[in-house]
């Protein structure tokens, strides 16, 4: 197993409008991409890696002039791991909406000539599914291999089974879930709020302020952050420690648990936009394929055609695998092909990007099945 | 059953500085105290019932020019009720440091002349308990039937058990713990994050610009009671119910359970004290008793003489039941005499200040037998 090594970015344009879930449309946008592996000549193996909340197109490898600026899922990607580029042409693109490259609230907006900011559209994981499907057309790829993603990525590979049904062989969906319960909804809008009442937010005209809701995304991240850990987790690495040994009688850091969650919270807020942070969120609130079919998940999904490869994790309590039996238990009905591992893991929602021999094994298990599928 | 109908809060004033577990100490102060029932000639029927986060010393009752400001724990404690105030003789006090009229930051520092705001010392659990030692001295009882407590209430009637064991006969401790967990304190820091930074807060000396941090306490408010309610029950209540009923694509109030979390945390900041949000979840924080003994609770507890009740809800994810059975495995080893009920309950944390007749029934039994007691 290695590296996929030195990877580059292409940003790939579009200039016809995206027709958006909310009725607006963005036009003159542009997706950052990045592949790793090649394109085989019947353009059948190619894999679409969905990304997360804080994640990117940068999926492996890493930048000539930044060698530790690694892709967030190089453990997974790359010649002889389990999603093997030397077999799959790989795929990463980064959202619209984001803050890693492509169009977004901190772009110009071509109709003002100042950055978005609040006129960013918000946009649903649909949307993002066919700005995808979009750069699938540009490069001549009419079916996946697989579409794969874990958490809000995992919604968008659910979404590509059921809008782009023959687009796909594969569906793989881990740690996800077929919509927010109403305490992830309520958790993303106590974060939201955080940002929206910063006197620094200025509304998310804030660039034009030379300004950044700085305490709002921290305090929003600290909230995120708690629920991507397990209890135990949580309590395994930090316990009740102090700092100093010693109560300190006053409102500084004190626990180990405070310096490490305002550290993540301090070192978000110096690169992710506060808009991006309002709009990956509601996309998430807003998911839900089965609100069309008066909440009958198995309904939803009676179109899809791909083949379907689930994974969750016992320890997960912000997806946890009950949500994805949700799916399975739909599949079932519609009497799809589903493999579904419920992996004992202690890192909570976060597992899905860390390094577990069981989950990793049972991704390869399933890759190295669809490599040697006959297409 | 019926209410105890009108009720009068007294203060009680102190001269003699309190020695705080800080190392700093205050003098010159008062605590509201309401008491209910009659206080019988050897003064063994008292009962001190003590408070959690947002309440008070006004447990049961109400005002004569407030009759809608019933007490926090009615249903608990009355005549006829499972605290039955024609036999027991009743008394709330409200906490040092709480926004409900006893000394707290918002008041004036004889020391300076100005208020508290951020000189207000810290105060633990131990420090409360010390300080309702002297309300009971003044009202001559040497030692309560009971002292008992929900939530942080619980940590309060624990530590009586622990620095006077010979002033209480029964301990009553409800859907409590015997220290935070780290997840606890990840929330609480998280909740103190939003009121520190935000710029009303002024370094907790926002009463001298006539502003209050209203941002930061809505913020803390909502994730605190995002954990006092459980999933399923927020589920059940609220679901992903629209207020429209239609996916309105901006940042406004979208969900219902996103209408009642900010109605619930703008109610909040209209009457709570910054500081003494601080300050009390400080308090949580410190609570841990079993520190002094290497971790060892069962040494903690060792010194103890009272009978033990305790009652958790199966769930409350704050304090699940899991942290009940710590301080009852705790008193076992000690031969403690300890009754516990584990209560299938939908309400989550916020069970225990609710109607639910097993519950209530089960401290019925326990107070009914102490009643008969002969002391």
């Amino acid at each position: 197993m290695s590296s996929v090594g030195i990877v580059k970015p292409q940003a790939f344009r579009f200039d016809a409008p995206l027709q958006l879930q909310s009725g607006a449309s963005i036009s003159d946008y542009h997706l950052m991409v990045e592949t790793y592996g090649q394109l085989n000549a019947d353009k059948s193996n190619a894999v679409l890696i969905c990304h997360a909340l804080n994640a990117s197109h940068h999926v492996a490898g890493y930048y000539e002039d930044q060698p530790k600026n690694i892709g967030w899922w190089d453990n997974m990607v790359g010649p002889g791991k389990p999603v093997d580029t030397n077999r799959f042409f790989v795929i990463g693109i980064n959202n619209l909406g984001s803050c890693f490259g492509s169009t977004g609230p901190m772009h110009l907006n071509p109709a003002t000539g100042k950055p978005y900011g609040a006129d960013f559209p918000v946009v649903t994981v649909e949307d993002w599914v066919r700005a995808q499907a979009r750069v699938a057309d540009q490069l001549g790829i009419t079916q996946f291999a697989a579409v794969m993603g874990g958490s809000l990525g995992g919604m968008q590979a659910l979404a590509w089974s059921i809008l782009f049904p023959e687009r796909l062989r594969h569906c793989v969906v881990i740690a996800s879930t077929p919509k927010l319960s109403t305490q992830n909804i309520a958790f993303n809008d106590v974060a939201r709020q955080a940002i929206l009442t910063d006197p620094d937010f200025h509304g998310g005209d804030f660039y034009a302020h030379k300004v950044v809701p700085r305490n709002g995304l921290k305090v929003a991240r600290m909230i995120g952050h708690i629920t991507y850990l397990s209890d135990d987790d949580m309590a395994e690495k930090f316990g009740r420690d102090l700092k100093t040994g010693e109560y300190q009688f006053g409102y500084g850091v004190e626990f180990e648990i405070e310096s490490y969650l305002r550290y993540q919270g301090d070192k978000f807020s110096d690169y992710f936009d506060a808009n991006t942070y309002l709009l990956i969120t509601k996309a998430l609130d807003y998911f839900d394929p089965a609100r069309d079919y008066d909440g009958d998940l198995s309904k939803a999904l009676a179109g899809t055609k791909a083949q379907f490869m689930l994974a969750s994790f016992t320890t997960d309590w912000r997806f946890s695998p009950e949500r994805s039996r949700e799916i399975v238990k739909a599949l079932v009905d519609n009497q799809r092909q589903v493999s579904y591992a419920e992996i004992d893991a202690p890192h909570g929602h976060d597992a899905f990007l860390l390094e577990d021999a069981r989950y990793l094994n049972f991704v390869r298990a399933y890759f190295d099945r669809i490599a040697k599928e006959s297409v």
